[in-house]
């Protein structure tokens, strides 16, 4: 490899974060934009190559960036396109991909935060030497990046992987930002955290720490709080999403027999509270071919990196767009 | 490939048959014997050595074999062993793509029917050419294959695919084969059917031309013919398995964002009965990325030549066993 550095870029709601990543996983440097600075898509785009560009100057990188990877929301590695934003006012479909490596002139690779952080954990974390596993993020939504016989599994259009709306309830289930109901993520995010504490709180007598909070504004964080704290509502809400996460996980892994699911996020960062009940209900749940062979993995990657590292991995594939066509789909015929 | 011919054999819990196919898929001459005439698995293969090589040598093909694929309940690609067996006397887990190896001296490969049905689908059928897609198998059991990137997924273990013990109802669910409760396979399959049959005659008072048969003895195909015949309570029975199936290929597709699911077995030869209410099902319960993307077609395997070509297809890839060990697992470090 003669060039030996790859940008990872995470573009979040609010903040696009980017460094500089070694083959060895290091990050040699990195900073960050407001993403929301600039309504116009082509403004931000400017912004994010001269801050690049400063940074590279200063860390003697210029011209010995391999490519570009860039994780974001709903975007398609077989496209290179962004096909749908929520709090980020760009047109879309957006060839984002496209767009950024003609600005740097070096080729970029672009797919969603979760598969980039399944990608990530590949390469420099805690899936190394894995070829079948499953990457669970659990964040404001949950979000999976699914790994079979070393491939990432992007499906025949690109959007494979989304196992958050896998439908855990189908009575009464909870509103789901897709639009359905009874989805994962209802569940086990952190909103879906906050939402059970919300109904526990609702239907049951018993005193909790959380009675002493605004019930509107209790974050899964409270939860946590309260269950360190020896709450007992606050542990059965642990207790409750675990076991709907372990239900899941069961399912998850009829299907593609991964040698460990690897847990990333804010509510994976909950230690026993939620990996007891998880791992229970998983065993409990698992098809008896399958019992005890699946490993809990928390991920591996420092929190800060994470995403710039998970992001960068994809420019070492990146590849320059052909004149006419962006990179085609290697699945699609 | 110089050596113009495989052979594949398809091991039932009644009868094994196996034919000599060429490389269109066209079955050149097929046979079949008792696989329960023999209780000892040695006399069972040489039987079947005796037969198979009387086949070869009525059809000019001895010494033309590139290679045996087998299909077998509980099979493993990766070991070569039947991991199990239910309605079969022989001892496992058992080395059967060793032991016929050996006794034919040509290389041998196994896996699951339904994988074999995949495999067979994918290289004879209606998936030529899909890179992504997911065979479903509806007989006595719901079995299925999964393919991902051109590549049948076996998971780290070779058992991945289980998708009929995906759990559909997960209070009261009907107690599976498999000894949980909720499976796919316990409502979608045929003997699931014959269940929703004495179910629904049980809790309902309206006649039915099903009322007329001793209900113990229902069959899926008495319900197919009651509802051909206009019957309202078989009609309302494919209504019911049609969505229960939609609910779990809407599930199925958030995890691979297949390009077709391809159907086989009895019940998929229901035609509309049962494919109106899956396809509405199933497009009602998608996530909204996928729907309208997903076809429903079905195999284009001859039902009789179908679990030979399958199970023969693999034989192309059939690799000699090394004289210490068995295939090693590709996905397994």
């Amino acid at each position: 490899m003669s060039k030996p550095y790859v940008v990872g870029i995470d573009i979040g709601g609010t903040n696009t974060v980017f460094g500089i990543v070694d083959a060895r996983g290091a990050v040699i440097a990195s900073s960050s934009i407001k993403t929301l600075k600039h309504s116009d898509v082509n403004a931000y785009i400017d912004e994010l190559y001269s801050e690049v560009t400063r940074l590279l100057e200063a860390n003697d990188a210029v011209d010995k960036v391999h490519g570009i990877g860039i994780g974001a929301p709903n975007a398609n590695y077989y496209t290179g396109m962004i096909e749908k934003l929520v709090n980020i006012p760009w047109p879309t479909p957006l060839p984002l991909a496209q767009m950024v490596s003609e600005k740097f002139g070096i080729p970029v690779a672009i797919t969603n935060d979760a598969n980039a952080a399944a990608i990530g954990e590949m390469t420099y974390g805690a899936a190394r030497g894995l070829k079948n596993f499953i990457m669970i993020t659990l964040g404001t939504g949950v979000g999976s990046g699914i790994v079979i016989n070393g491939q990432l599994v992007y499906g025949h259009d690109g959007f494979a992987g989304e196992l958050g709306h896998t439908i855990m309830k189908r009575n009464n289930g909870r509103l789901c930002g897709c639009g359905r109901t009874g989805c994962l993520e209802a569940y086990c995010s952190a909103s879906g955290v906050a939402r059970t504490a919300r109904e526990f709180l609702e239907v049951r007598q018993d005193p909790s720490l959380l009675r002493d909070i605004p019930v509107e504004s209790i974050t899964s964080k409270d939860v946590y709080d309260a269950a360190v704290a020896g709450d007992k509502l606050a542990n059965e809400i642990f207790e409750y999403t675990g076991n709907i996460l372990g239900e899941a996980f069961a399912d998850f892994t009829v299907f593609s027999s991964p040698e460990a699911i690897i847990l990333f996020g804010g509510l994976a960062k909950s230690g026993e509270l939620l990996m007891r009940p998880l791992r229970e209900s998983m065993e409990k749940n698992m098809m008896n071919m399958f019992k005890g062979k699946v490993r809990l993995l928390l991920s591996e990657l420092k929190e800060a990196d994470a995403a710039v590292l998970g992001a960068s991995a994809l420019g070492w594939e990146a590849k320059m767009p052909t004149p006419m066509t962006m990179p085609a789909a290697p699945a699609v015929e």
